[in-house]
């Protein structure tokens, strides 16, 4: 990494923490500079836009993402222990940033206000709730789940309760989130057994 | 209703459309004054500053989502079809405003800030999950739900579904949210049946 990309990369470290925590829309350029100790003009020249900063910042949790989640559920073994790796990789993540998973965040800013932003999001969670039925389709494919299961279906419940997740826990401070929603994931899992 | 009543009900019934849509934050009494042609000064005699008209708003749709919502399910007959109105008036309610549930955009924007207005949302949140029990524990009483049913735990999921409907149908124009939603309620109300 070039000293320059390590700056930007930084840049975009707390960029991704202030969205966490308050929104994409609260993301702007002169804040940054503030918090990074950069001048404005030196952060114009990397992100040119408050939307291209947006953008980016974006991007750079889908890549941390993919490293939190993705990447290490690869490496478990195929089948129900892979879906349950997943989910447990899930739960880091929701613990990596501040103000928890930033998609669910960027979701309630632009779900109604067409533009780039949601256009990137609705990627990011089509990509993100295929990962899901690919792994449940390998949990099928090596006779761990029934055959008749629904991997849509399922992706569409495992996404539910990851929601439901960081509602009790950052809304409600709900000290009992994280077996709730273990018994849900369970509950799932069960009713998906060969 | 008194003719002051009336006019604040409507400034009220255009906040919550903006609320919805693009969040409570973007509430502000000069964008109001201009979308329902009244002074801003007539305005701020209503609400005296922002974060009263986002509380009032918020209590606004709180009267609205009980005449939506919960009196229309205690019409319904005790047990498993109480339970299963209360999922279709919900399914009204995500209806209702142009955006949504207000409520999973308000749980976004304040969950992690404190202040009235995330204590309001977090209030709301707890009497609707208690809501949701109290007609478990009723479909319990009257032998539709088996006796070691958990009431809250069954919150918890039915609260998943109707995030990630909204999630589904907001964010991902889903055409198939409803029936997800439905397959997964079903699942949830099968695996509690006595």
């Amino acid at each position: 990494m070039s000293k320059g990309q390590a700056t930007k990369a930084s840049i975009l470290d707390e960029a991704l923490h202030v969205a966490s925590t308050v929104g994409f829309e609260a993301l702007s350029i002169g804040q940054l500079a503030d918090r990074t100790e950069m001048s404005k003009s030196g952060l114009f020249a990397h992100f040119r836009s408050k939307e291209q900063l947006q953008l980016q910042t974006l991007e750079h949790s889908r890549r941390l993402f993919v490293d939190t989640v993705l990447r290490p559920t690869l490496t478990a073994p195929r089948g129900e222990t892979r879906v349950r790796a997943l989910f447990d990789n899930w739960l880091v993540w929701e613990n990596v940033l501040e103000g928890g998973c930033i998609f669910v965040t960027g979701a309630s800013e632009y779900d109604d206000q067409p533009g780039p932003m949601r256009d990137a999001l609705v990627r990011n969670q089509r990509d993100w709730l295929e990962s899901i039925a690919t792994v449940v389709r390998t949990a099928v494919s090596v006779g761990d789940f029934a055959e008749d299961t629904d991997p849509e279906q399922f992706a569409f419940e495992f996404n539910a309760l990851t929601l439901a997740y960081h509602h009790a826990s950052r809304l409600l401070d709900d000290e009992r989130a994280g077996e709730r929603a273990r018994v849900t994931f369970d509950a799932l899992v069960a009713r998906h057994r060969a």
